[in-house]
This record gives C-alpha cells, sequence and structure tokens, in this order.
C-alpha cells in the first residue's frame, strides 16, 4: 500500500471556478491484481469540455474527471509491460491501479516531445481533423472560419484548413494570440473579439461569405457567422465555450439556417475512431515537418491542476494547457 | 387593354405588418403576345415565409412576391390552354400576362378541393414530407416533436410522423387547435404554449426523448427541445417564426448539440423538386382516404390579402391561410 494524490471537486462552482471549489486529497493505492497495472501520472490534460462536467456528471468528493498521459510502473496486465507509454482517463490523480479499461498504448514518435500526443496528436487534433473534415465535409479552396483559432483545438482546425489550400479567418482574444496565428500560422484574416466588433468585422474579412464555421464559442461569434454563411455551408459544433458558465448571449440569427440551407452538427471526438489511423498517419508527418505548429502552457506540478482549469476558463492560457507531473 | 388590381407593399413593416404597409392599386394589363398566356386568380397563399421577405427581397411599390392557384383565360403559349389550371408564383395579382416562367399545370384529382394544391398537395405538403423524411431523415416508430404542429405545414408533418408509428407531441397556441390535434388528429400529447410552460411540460411529454424536432418556431421552443433530443437528433429547421419579427429570445441552449451530436439543417420546399413525383402519389392517396386531414381559413375577396398576412402573423388563422379570389 503506497500513497497518491488527488484533485477533487467539494463544491460546484458557480460560473468561473474558483480555488475553493476544489481540494487536493492524499489517498491510498493498493498493488495491482491479476489483469492489472499501476500508472504514474507524467501529464495532465485541461480541456474546455471539463467545465460543462462540472455541474453534473462530475461527482463531488472524487478525483476530477480527465485525462492524460503516465507511464506503467508495474503491470499484472498480458497487454501493458513496465515502461510502457499509455493514454488514460482515470482523472486527477498521481498514481493508480487500472483494470486496462480507459487504457490505451502511446506508440510515441521519439522525434516528437510526448506532451503534444496529448494535443496535436490527441483528442484535440483528432478532434479539429474530424469536426473540420468529416462533420464540416471541407473541400480544398473554401471559405472557413474558425473560432478561438489560437485554442488548442482551432489551431489545429485552422492549419488543416491551410494545409487544404483554404482562405482562414480566425479569431481570439489578445493581440499576442492575434499576432502568432496572422504571422507564425499564416491565417488569411485574424480578429480580436474584445477589441474589435466581431459582427462587422467578420462580414469585412468574409468577402466570399463563409462555407465551413468551425464552431467553438457561441453566443455573439455565432450570431456574427450566421449571416455570412453560404449556401450549403456546414457549422461542425465543437464547444461553445461563450455558454459553458451560464452566462453567455442568447443567439438570434439560427433563422440564416433556413435560406442557406446550413447544417449545424455537434460532435465529439470520440466520433472519429475510425479516422485515428489515418489521422495518426498524417498528423506526425505534419508535425515532423513543421506544418503544424503549436504552443503549450505547462503548469509545473500536481497541485496546480485547478489552477489550470481556472486559467483555462479566464483564457489565461496560450494554446494547449497541460500540467506536467513528472518526466 | 384591360385592367387588373394588384397588392403592393408602401412601406417596411415594423415588427407585425399593419394594413397601412399595403395598398390595393389598380393597374393595366396588355393582351399576351406569342409565348404568352393571360392568368385569372382562383385562389393565392398567404405564407410564413412572405413575412422576412418584406423586410428586403420584396420591392416597395410592386406586387407582393407570392404564389397561388389560377386559370388561364387566354393562351398564345404552346403549353398551355384556355381553361388549364396553373400554380404561379406571378404574386398577388388578380390577372396577369405570363411568358410561363413560374407556371406549372395542376392537374388536379376531381376527388380532391382545389385549394388543398396550395397546402397539402403544394408548397406546404412537400415541405412538411421533404423536411421530415428527408432532412429529418424520420425513421419508422421514432420520437417527434413539431411546433405549431396546428399550422399549414405542422399539421402535414404531425400526421405524416403518425402514418409512420411515431409518438408524436405537438405545440399550438390554442385550446381549439390543440383539441383538433388530439381529438383529429390522434397526436401522442399536445402542448399549448400560451396556457403551459414550454420546457417542463415537453419534458413531461417526451419520456423517450426527442429523434426529430420539426422546428418552426424557434426561441423558447428550442430551448425547450434542445436538451431532450437523443442522441444521434435531427431537427429540420423549416421556420423560426418566433424571431421573423425581429422581436423574438434568443437561444441558449445550443450547447445539447455537442454531446447528443445533434444535426440542424435549414430547408426550404423547392429543396425537394426530387421527391415531388413520390409525394404527389402518397400524398393524394392520403388526403383521398382521409388520412391526411386539414384545416384551412378562407378569406373571400383579392382585397382582403394584407388581412390573411397580417391575421397570419398574429396567429389567427387556423390551418392554411387562403385568398379566394374567384371559381
Amino acid at each position: 500500500m503506497t500513497t497518491t494524490e488527488e484533485i477533487h471537486l467539494v463544491r460546484r462552482p458557480r460560473g468561473v471556478p474558483e480555488p475553493d471549489d476544489f481540494a487536493h486529497v492524499e489517498a491510498s493505492v493498493g498493488e495491482p491484481s491479476d489483469g492489472e497495472v499501476t500508472v504514474e501520472s507524467l501529464w495532465m490534460s485541461v480541456d474546455p469540455y471539463m467545465r460543462p462536467r462540472l455541474d453534473s456528471d462530475q461527482p463531488l468528493d472524487a478525483p476530477l474527471l480527465g485525462g492524460g498521459i503516465g507511464r506503467v510502473v508495474e503491470s499484472r496486465h498480458e497487454k501493458y509491460r513496465e515502461g510502457d507509454l499509455v493514454r488514460h482517463s482515470a482523472g486527477f490523480r498521481k498514481r493508480f491501479v487500472s483494470n486496462g479499461k480507459g487504457l490505451s498504448l502511446v506508440r510515441a514518435d521519439p522525434q516528437i516531445p510526448l506532451s503534444v500526443y496529448l494535443h496535436a496528436l490527441g483528442g484535440t487534433g483528432l478532434t479539429a481533423y474530424g469536426g473540420l473534415l468529416d462533420v464540416g465535409a471541407l473541400k480544398d479552396g473554401e471559405q472557413v472560419f474558425v473560432s478561438t483559432a489560437a485554442g488548442a483545438v482551432g489551431s489545429v482546425a485552422a492549419q488543416i484548413a491551410k494545409l487544404k489550400g483554404c482562405y482562414v479567418v480566425g479569431s481570439t482574444g489578445s493581440d499576442d494570440k492575434a499576432k502568432w496565428l496572422g504571422e507564425e500560422l499564416g491565417l488569411d484574416a485574424v480578429i480580436n473579439y474584445r477589441r474589435e466588433e466581431i459582427g462587422p468585422r467578420l462580414a469585412e474579412v468574409t468577402p466570399q461569405g463563409i462555407d465551413v464555421y468551425f464552431e467553438n464559442v457561441g453566443g455573439a461569434h455565432l450570431d456574427a457567422a450566421l449571416p455570412r454563411m453560404n449556401v450549403r455551408g456546414r457549422i461542425p459544433v465543437c464547444g461553445m465555450i461563450s455558454t459553458y458558465n451560464g452566462e453567455g448571449e442568447g443567439v438570434r440569427n439560427l433563422f440564416s439556417l433556413i435560406y442557406g440551407r446550413i447544417r449545424m452538427e455537434g460532435f465529439v471526438a470520440s466520433d472519429f475512431a475510425h479516422l485515428n489511423a489515418k489521422f495518426v498517419e498524417e498528423m506526425s508527418a505534419w508535425v515532423k515537418a513543421g506544418s503544424i505548429k503549436y504552443q503549450e502552457t505547462i503548469l509545473d506540478g500536481f497541485d496546480r491542476a485547478p489552477e489550470g482549469l481556472i486559467g483555462l476558463f479566464r483564457g489565461e492560457n496560450t494554446g494547449k494547457m497541460l500540467i506536467r507531473v513528472g518526466e
């Protein structure tokens, strides 16, 4: 019997979560039985989808639901050996025993940093890839708008669209991020929605309308995009971060769907398992070639997970928000 | 040279149109040249889609855009003979000359009243048929919600769903209409949204959720339906009458699209030309068998067209709103 550490939710947040909504708890962890492995956490992933869960699905006084990458430190499971790297969804726990459910082997390319398997080559990358190409049915050369284009999913979606020869507009909330999107990622136009009114500005920079709006925000962003959609346009709905805290503005322009025959469709990464092999092959090549760039906000130390979650919802991250637990 | 009468838009309405937004105008009409016909209006169709047009597409001081059924009274067009019945989109005009563009022959079944070719067997019927079966991809036995289920489109959609063995809930705005939906059309549950709070009531009467929400209203209706949608549910968007007057409430529950993988998709009747032959065959049989019931609100007299339009937007009609011009 050894000890582990866990991050618990101890109170349901109102609006943006606060530090006192969470607790850093010490717990015991047993030895693995037959068919089990012990995993030590290396990286933990902090994601927008975690916010709505805090309102209902996430049990109180239990480890935060979430995923990460860890190393197998002891194995009595035929599929895993000591030293194997695994992706898991075991929540925010420093060390845990697993029967293998929710685990999958990460065959990390030595030329790619391990943390990338939690974003561009992980769930967020697959979300962008499947959302844009499968749900969004993107065709080469189309007109694309990506909201929160500097985010973990948005930045991959915007770059895939550029790789497909599209005209790409991105929105973001800071000048630094806007600069990165324009100068580093080569987006055709960038909107800083905290400085500029999203509606008029989006109209200005989409002279040929929008064929695919990759939706991460909702509210005023969606109201700005709807009247710009071309006939038979698609709105893959990846997230609506403006509404997760129950604050957001109501959407008023949905009638645009009718004459435009616009399709809006929600999705989650797990819908794209059938695309995974092709995704890993294409994305690994793009990452190694430097065609998909990324930014990471890394907080060092297991106990900083609540800080990461709160920071994400305050927009304090640049790119993927990660907690580094060990090496 | 003879005279005709026309209904013009003379002022853009603010909110619900008022009588002074329209004028009843006398005009002259020439003789048909080679390749032309003269048509006399018999029935004019008053439809929800006309409202948004009044804000922009509809020119001022010109006949109201709209469709109807008329009789060819003089023909120099090879396709039409005197006495033929034609469907037209020539606008609110008592008599007009046409080169055939926008005209189509109505092969009326003598067992079916002519006015039915302007609703159950016309554009509204095809809208319901294609919206539910094609865009909505309805499967037999699914859970269905139809808003404004007593309306021209809604009542056909609800009855097709019943014919397909579905559990069907409808909303409407009056007790009379609610009674008709429950007792005559046999809907499984009816919500009077003026008496009952749509959200809690819809939850109560959809214990198995909703697979297809046939959307005519938007606003609070959509917010009530979104959290009830089953995974992979579909929302064919036919109309959003609550938002046409620029008044409606903003929609706040769109994030439900994400985890539910819900598809919302707009459409118009003209998308369904490829379904028309099958539609006419099936619908004629259903109407003659009494399996598709309908109600009509008929205003007698050409000059009552503005009254019809205003009444439609005040919800004063029961079923299809029609202007009878002649026999």
